[in-house]
């Protein structure tokens, strides 16, 4: 039995006397004591070392308080586990060794049983919820098809990723093939981490804003509307960042069981783009941590009032950055804990 | 009297027999022609020398054969006539020597005789013309406050820009005073290039969308709607990029002739969002300019069946990418002349 079970109750669209908070790259480098185990040990190693994965996850409850914990990894683990050599360059962030570059190289991707190649995973996930010993739920996560695609055919972060993307516009059909190949792959991974004891499961698509509404259509929705679907035993949350013209449709459109937001989207649009009922989750825009802390509760405060308390979940809009100070981080979780 | 004024009938509502098209950065890194002059001169000395603006500007008019011509330059020579140096370094883009770090810098910042300290692009606007002979119109440009006190604070490009954002949430008064200063001389820069014969004048806020809507109408609406207001003589196009949420107020509570969109946002939408008679402009995803040329030709003839031949400028979203060939920005301009 979980001691503090608002997230999970947020989720299930039950009322509580106050949102549950917790922030996008918690266990970021924003924290002295993450930036001292990233000194000793190497990206890989901290994901793929189920002590570490546990003692990481678990810095940011410990020192923040968020009422979940989101489990330490990395959405590049999956296209690790089909095959691809990843390096995590300084200054760059992730290459892909020998990005798909042909019909050929896509049509000859072949699955796994992600359960298995990403079996130090699910050692993480009971690591991890060993230590947390009931205090919070533990959120797995997956990227989603999309935005792996655009890795694994890009090789590397991009502003556009128009190489990616003139891939799809050129070969249809092996875009097709890879998304619904890492789409299955993808549901039998989150299922994987369910059965491993993870609370509920968060897919990460970070650059469906990218693509326009047509384009979303066609390599985004049906691959997270699926996903939605074919996860068992844990609600779905489904962040596709910058995708405000799909809100709607992923509202009424999927199996979801929230909606995470950025924070171009209001909350009132929000509400209104959505149907009634579903959970929504954000969308403090990750630089107003850097504002004043009386600046930072007083926005929190407006923002709770503005979603109301019930069928929402405090977080930023995306990830924390780097150069947001501790205590900002924690005022911000301490607003939402003040609330009402 | 121009030959070719469908953009200006374009942007005065009048009815047309197809619209009109360019491309944001039409005379930019894809052509080839450009990359010999950018072998041969700097960066600052192609912007501000007359012969060598009136050569590029025209470059893809002759080559690529748009409806009308955006005079080359730069949003960042506005920061250089106020007094800040500024490098063009490869790999990295521009680099402002000195930012403001300090209310007490931001507050020292004073206005310039915008005419006068940027005589040298009045010049290249009128060395320009003359090549152009009146072929097509003539657009003119700048960078909008938001967009401009980015750089000024932040010191080059950024995923978030967070520090120039910091610096507005911790100190609002200085973060008003640059951006009325920056207006003022936008305005004043403005108006002297359509004395000197530009045929309207286009203002970026290409940073706008990193804003959510409560700070957009903090640090963007009030600058980008006194410009719209005090620019004389020529019809103001407003493109707030990324800034979708924004487009309903841009539309009803500016004097805008036209306001410019990026491709997350569909014709349907962004006729409902705005007021009837409003010119829109866009809004093609550069990165489909990737696509084989076929699909081109397709997508631009429904994107033109969608928002309609009137009250609409054929362009693309944002600027065009260095990787486009040549050969496809040429099918995008063609498909729009074989319109209907």
């Amino acid at each position: 039995m979980l001691k503090n079970d608002l997230y999970l109750k947020a989720l299930a669209g039950e009322s509580v006397s106050r949102p549950p908070v917790w922030m996008m790259r918690q266990a970021g480098r924003y924290l002295p004591s993450y930036l001292k185990l990233q000194e000793k040990y190497d990206f890989f190693t901290r994901c793929e070392t189920p002590g570490l994965v546990a003692e990481i996850t678990c810095l940011p409850v410990d020192e923040i308080g968020p009422d979940a914990a989101i489990l330490f990894s990395d959405i590049l683990v999956v296209p690790r586990a089909l095959g691809w050599e990843i390096e995590m360059k300084p200054g760059i962030g992730p290459v892909i060794d020998n990005p798909i570059a042909s019909v050929a190289q896509a049509m000859a991707v072949n699955p796994v049983d992600a359960g298995e190649a990403l079996g130090y995973v699910m050692e993480g996930i009971r690591a991890t919820n060993e230590r947390l010993s009931e205090r919070i739920p533990l959120i797995g996560f997956a990227g989603a098809p999309w935005t792996l695609l655009c890795y694994m055919i890009e090789g590397r972060g991009s502003k556009d990723f128009s190489t990616a993307k003139a891939f799809c516009y050129a070969h249809p059909e092996a875009a097709e093939y890879l998304l619904s190949l890492l789409t299955d792959v993808i549901i039998d991974y989150l299922n994987a981490q369910v059965k491993a004891g993870v609370h509920a499961v968060q897919v990460f698509d970070s650059w469906a804003g990218l693509l326009g509404p047509d384009d979303f259509n066609t390599f985004c929705m049906p691959y997270l509307k699926r996903i939605s679907e074919e996860v068992d035993g844990a609600p779905v949350v489904l962040f596709a960042k910058g995708a405000w013209y799909a809100l709607e449709r992923l509202s009424w459109r999927t199996n979801a069981a929230a909606l995470s937001i950025d924070w171009t989207i209001s909350p009132e649009y929000a509400r209104k783009a959505t149907r009634a009922g579903i959970t929504l989750q954000g969308n403090y825009d990750p630089s107003r941590l850097l504002a004043p802390i009386p600046v930072i509760r007083e926005q929190v405060k407006r923002m709770i009032d503005r979603f109301g308390k019930d069928h929402y979940i405090v977080n930023l809009g995306h990830g924390i950055l780097p150069n947001i100070p501790v205590d900002h981080a924690r005022a911000f979780v301490d607003a939402v804990k003040d609330y009402g």
